[in-house]
């Protein structure tokens, strides 16, 4: 293998796939990237045996061949080099890099030791917008958790239906919603369970791109890929294996029917619920009390060691008058994931489910269990 | 005690203070902050023992008395408020704090169970430009070492001689002296060895400011004293032990004469140093080739797991070629302290100290040793 290509190109690609390679001990290989041409292109693959991410980039092809190297270190090593033109070239079971003042080479293995990315067998695709697609998937993505016994819990689920595709997750104390809308109807409809890595690689790179990208699904794999704009062929890949099992039916958890609705400023409400959080102690609980008539929340806190902390914050408040407990990081990672600067929170009841959602957006949802009484 | 302060006022000391302060299992009293009134003013103090710190804040006292409380957790608590009036009492061994919206209550203990932070006694000091100091003792404040048999080698050198100030500290590997002038000559000479967490406080609260400062020195004690602007009181105090023993006669080591004088720029430098530590393994040796007729630099550095890596750098030579091999580590450290766009690298042989120095700026020196050949 014998190539050229612009520093730039060769780091954007090491940059993607390094993220999702890991210290391997006991597959020491997969800490490598593959690198080999393919026709007038350079290929990147890399992989987790979970993930795989191929990277294509355009070069100037003198010979073909590839070869495998650590991938961090090759990452930090390119990152380090000037903005200019880097040949690449594999001799000897190396990898030499020469590039303005600089002559290095790298120990790397042969093509053949490095573990074959799938392919994914379907024709089955949607086409979507890459940018509000992982938008989406950002604010639903922190909520899993890893339970043995329900390996659902550990993945975003992701519902395809007509003009729209619901992303939920859940740890069973909170659980997170999103819906986007697609222009055209799709033809049909499909539901699959992503792992929590997935969904963040898919984060990580889409999220401030302005493309078209493509999902493809069968049983059990997805592919997410997005084009060249000057060739058609693929420019990045991403492929996965779905978590088997069925999703739980979260619908069932959200409250239809509430007593008391609150609208109050976010960056407020966030702040008064950090300085609570400082007197909570080992429960991390925060206690709201919502005084309809006084049109404000009650905030306290308390630390039998440290002291205790009350704030009272001005809200719209609709409803039952109502003393509430919350764990406060519970709170704090909702708010979080609102945008607007109102959020409207609706509390079933002292013991039951509430929800957080942006004020004027019907599309997000976060919903919270309080901490039962004593 | 009851005051009342504007929050900037209050956070601005307790941010000085809590610094300074640890997570003291043996002493948990060292956690807190001494808060009191003094006249009208509010005064702050903290304490590990070794170092002492006093601020005082202007406000309206409309009670005189104290408290203690934990001090970190105080800064926190304080720094999440809005920013406003805040009112301070303390009532019941605790301390009240209420501000718009606020109610809180800290737990504390009673003024008389705290440390007293000792006063110098001496009327000896030097008025010097707190910005320049502090910015000195930053360029050398990093280099010292803990040694049990020579405990001179934790603490920075201060030589206070006419109308200078020489700084300095090594730890045997390299060393580096900074000198600064005064307009003013001194009436006394002096010199201490000041601990390296004092000269870290200094460096952290003074660096920024473009006041006058005093410097008191006794035999065993220093204090570095700002004044308020407005009133003739001093406004901050750091108050430290200084190091017992003798300081080496570090001139020594410094080279008076060279074979070889190098010229490059420090950017430059820099960037090829770091990618050569990538491939430099355990030993952290990157060999530097100087070549007098090239007017260039080789920069060489190789890990028989890893690979190797050759980098040219243009230069300004003089002298004699030599092939000469430096810790990274210690070259970057320099490095780091050298604000000029060149750097004078001044070698005496293969095998004996280099200097590193700004160009064109005499008074600040980095003197490195190489590792030895085999």
């Amino acid at each position: 293998m014998k190539i050229i290509i612009l520093k730039e190109n060769l780091k954007k690609g090491l940059e993607i796939i390094e993220k999702i390679i890991g210290r391997n001990l006991t597959l020491p290989i997969l800490n490598n990237i593959l690198i080999s041409t393919e026709e007038n292109l350079l290929k990147l693959s890399g992989t987790d045996l979970e993930i795989g991410i191929n990277y294509w980039a355009l070069c100037k092809v003198e010979k073909q061949g590839g070869i495998t190297v650590p991938a961090k270190f090759l990452y930090s090593f390119i990152s380090s080099l000037p903005d200019e033109k880097i040949q690449l070239e594999v001799k000897n079971k190396a990898l030499y890099i020469e590039c303005k003042n600089y002559k290095t080479q790298i120990k790397g293995d042969s093509v053949e030791d490095f573990p074959i990315i799938p392919k994914i067998e379907t024709e089955n695709f949607i086409e979507i917008n890459s940018s509000p697609f992982s938008q989406g998937i950002s604010q639903v993505v922190d909520f899993t958790t890893l339970n043995q016994t329900k390996p659902e819990f550990s993945g975003i689920y992701f519902n395809f239906q007509k003009n729209k595709v619901n992303l939920a997750s859940t740890d069973s104390f909170r659980l997170a919603e999103k819906i986007l809308y697609f222009e055209k109807e799709i033809q049909k409809n499909n539901s699959f369970i992503l792992p929590q890595k997935t969904a963040h690689t898919v984060v990580n790179i889409f999220s401030q791109k302005n493309t078209k990208m493509k999902v493809y699904f069968s049983s059990n794999q997805v592919l997410f890929e997005e084009p060249f704009l000057e060739i058609s062929k693929p420019r990045i890949q991403i492929i996965s294996r779905l978590i088997e099992g069925q999703y739980p039916n979260y619908q069932e958890i959200i409250p239809k029917e509430y007593k008391t609705e609150i609208i109050v400023s976010r960056d407020e409400f966030l702040n008064q619920i950090k300085t609570a959080s400082l007197f909570s102690g080992n429960t991390n609980e925060v206690k709201i009390k919502v005084k309809e008539k006084e049109q404000e929340m009650e905030i306290f806190s308390q630390n039998t060691e440290l002291g205790e902390n009350q704030s009272i914050l001005k809200s719209k408040i609709k409803g039952k008058d109502m003393i509430i407990s919350f764990n406060w990081k519970y709170l704090l990672d909702g708010l979080a994931h609102l945008s607007s600067s109102e959020v409207v929170i609706k509390l079933s009841s002292e013991e039951g489910p509430a929800i957080l959602k942006p004020k004027g957006d019907e599309n997000y949802l976060y919903v919270v269990m309080p901490i039962k009484g004593i």
